[in-house]
């Protein structure tokens, strides 16, 4: 096993000096924005996470290895190569093998972040219960990653594209926790609510690190979802971005699209209507989860 | 890990003499009835499961730790205060970290009793998949622990206001063996038949005790539900009980209750059509299941 | 455990000498296929297996224990015996303990495999989603197999009358990797295709136990659908045979037939109807899946 995990020199000092590590995806390097922005944007958030004091470890699969931290070579090749893969759970194994570039979804960077021993990850929004899953049975294996591997996903919740109160409902038969932090509501990604409470509410990191201690010292398998709010001053309008999911899924609707199609089209769609305000409210999320989990991993090393 | 769980001086003395032993949930006595009702029933059973062969271990979080066997006055904490919280399996490292009282549901009761090395537990009926959960996907969480935890669930099948036919497709698919106790049907809680067949029938607790040896001896992960009607002479007539949930169930849908509201509201209905016969059915059932329950661990002790 | 699982003595040597196994499922001798017919065939598939470099383990449970390869005799009663159960993961301890015959699901031989130390499992087809599944959830328990239990499955996808779509979904949400052998979409059993594409295929053994070998090695859970399409020259006409499940399905709506009927209903339609076409070509795809999964597990041992 050892010789398919290989980590970057600040995090393999950051392990042999136990400092707080945070973990981050890289499939919005790679899907998410356009070259530079995205590798800027992927130098600024690890950057956040260092002057909250953790080190950051992004991962990505190259040259049939897991990379646990990547260079500023590799940030570049990850950022600026044609068909890099999105690898979940399933693909792991073929992309190692393969020795093709892969960068990694919540479930499978999940996967990565545990192999080498790291608790906590920051990312953007976690997959969910798609909208008409009911008869699609579109649910993305974020969820059950959530359910089988140890690591506490900071994030701003799920898009409001997906149904959100039905993955709060498969969350909870699967036993995961979803804590909020500094809020009483499942935050909706770009926005602070959705309209569904949670049961949990944490306002400090140092008492959240020791609710997944807790947890993770008895033996409990899976995750748990930290459920962070993006701030208020960059939050999209309520009323604005539920009417564009709702002309969106009109026009899905008209133009015959349906199943695995619906997704994709509801976020072009959303990204066209909103004319850049979505990835400046993404962008600024992605910070916040960032300093956040930087304070939790640094909570729960003192623990 | 051993911090966090504390023994009754009776049950420490039962896992150092090797004595069969019983786990029981405590969201009965919580939630379940009023004090001191609640009280002297938890006691009335944990005797039954004495005058048995076996030595009982209600199950509970208090002072952050999770209680295995409870003192008269930790039994007269969680039967008198209020605001005990229900304890499902994402509670459980919440209620540690933050000491409070927690009463410990199947789901949470089966992850401790597994902690503890106890491997039969008795109970009135288990949570399933809820009426149109194919649209709501509410699911109990106690499905996914009997497919992950190792602990045998004695109980009186699932109530009725649950979908039957769907908890045993659920338990088909997830591998749970649901053997019937001198039944071949699964009970539906307050009556001894639910029209739904099961596939494995066992009338003695030596031979099911070597099954449940079988498959743990094996490592094959998972729980079992041992489905144990309510005695003939204390069940409700299932023309009764039956009409009572169809009533309630067009209650429900006259006034608009829909969703999560759905469960709460039959329940209730239910007990007040039922003027109390219920409640004594369900003390019924549940002293059955206990002495069932300790001649199992009892049989299992002997292998 | 030990006790619980008995070699024959070409599976034990085969074991000392580090030679490569195949697993083999029972239930296509029991409930596949008539006597003599049914044990001609495996001996058949077995030799197919040998032939191609590796050791063929049929598995079974006789005697309180699971076999691991059978002996003539024991092949003979598992053929030629009234009243062998169908064993999935729920029965295997119940067949153990009350010294039954049995013979193994996809689902079961995945878990005795495992046991066992053996890598590679040819089959007939899976079990899956079956059409209609969102509202009966009746989903096999093959599929929850596949996601907890490590052993690759070479098989000739789903038959038809299970919701293919649906099924690929499910696994996706699991973390199953569904690998095309030669081929870029989902075979149909019967058929080469089934309208829906994979998202990897592999035309070569090596480099399928490199993905194997990397997913595993890494103690990613879970097993991995090897998709190999029946033979060209084997395989039935799609319009004539998505015309028979057609007309099946509707004599089944016709008839009033529902639920869990439906299923049985069709397989025996579709035989009917097919006038032992597909008798032949399971038979032809069985061989063919016997020959990719020896070389795969020669492959693997190489390693
Ligand atoms: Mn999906
Ligand atoms: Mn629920
Ligand atoms: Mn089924």
């Amino acid at each position: 096993m050892t010789s398919m995990i290989s980590y970057s020199t600040e995090v393999q000092q950051a392990i042999e000096g136990k400092k707080p590590i945070v973990a981050l995806e890289s499939t919005i390097i790679s899907h998410g924005m356009p070259y530079p922005q995205n590798v800027e944007t992927a130098r600024m958030v690890e950057q956040i996470i260092r002057d909250n004091g953790a080190v950051p470890a992004t991962i990505a699969i190259m040259d049939g290895k897991i990379k646990i931290g990547l260079s500023e070579e590799e940030l570049e090749l990850l950022g600026n190569s044609p068909g890099v893969s999105k690898v979940s759970r399933r693909d792991i194994g073929q992309l190692i093998a393969t020795k093709k570039i892969g960068a990694t979804t919540v479930a499978a960077t999940m996967i990565c972040a545990e192999l080498a021993g790291i608790r906590v990850f920051a990312t953007g929004g976690i997959g969910g219960v798609h909208r008409g899953a009911e008869t699609t049975m579109d649910i993305s294996a974020d969820l059950e990653e959530l359910s089988n591997t140890g690591v506490a996903v900071v994030c701003a919740g799920a898009k409001s594209i997906l149904d959100i109160g039905l993955t709060l409902e498969y969350l909870e038969t699967k036993g995961v926790p979803v804590i909020g932090f500094q809020t009483d509501e499942m935050p909706a990604f770009y926005t602070r609510s959705s309209g569904f409470d949670l049961t949990f509410r944490s306002d400090d990191s140092a008492e959240l690190a020791k609710v997944l201690k807790a947890k993770w010292d008895l033996g409990i398998k899976g995750g748990a979802v930290i459920a962070n709010p993006i701030p208020a001053e960059h939050a999209l309008e309520e009323s604005f971005i539920n009417g564009i999911i709702a002309q969106a899924m009109a026009e899905a609707n008209d133009n015959g699209i349906s199943g695995k199609e619906v997704t994709p089209f509801l976020l072009g769609k959303v990204k066209e209507l909103t004319e850049g305000k979505s990835l400046v409210a993404n962008i600024e999320l992605v910070k916040h989860n960032a300093k956040v989990g930087a304070q939790l991993a640094a909570a729960y090393n003192q623990l």
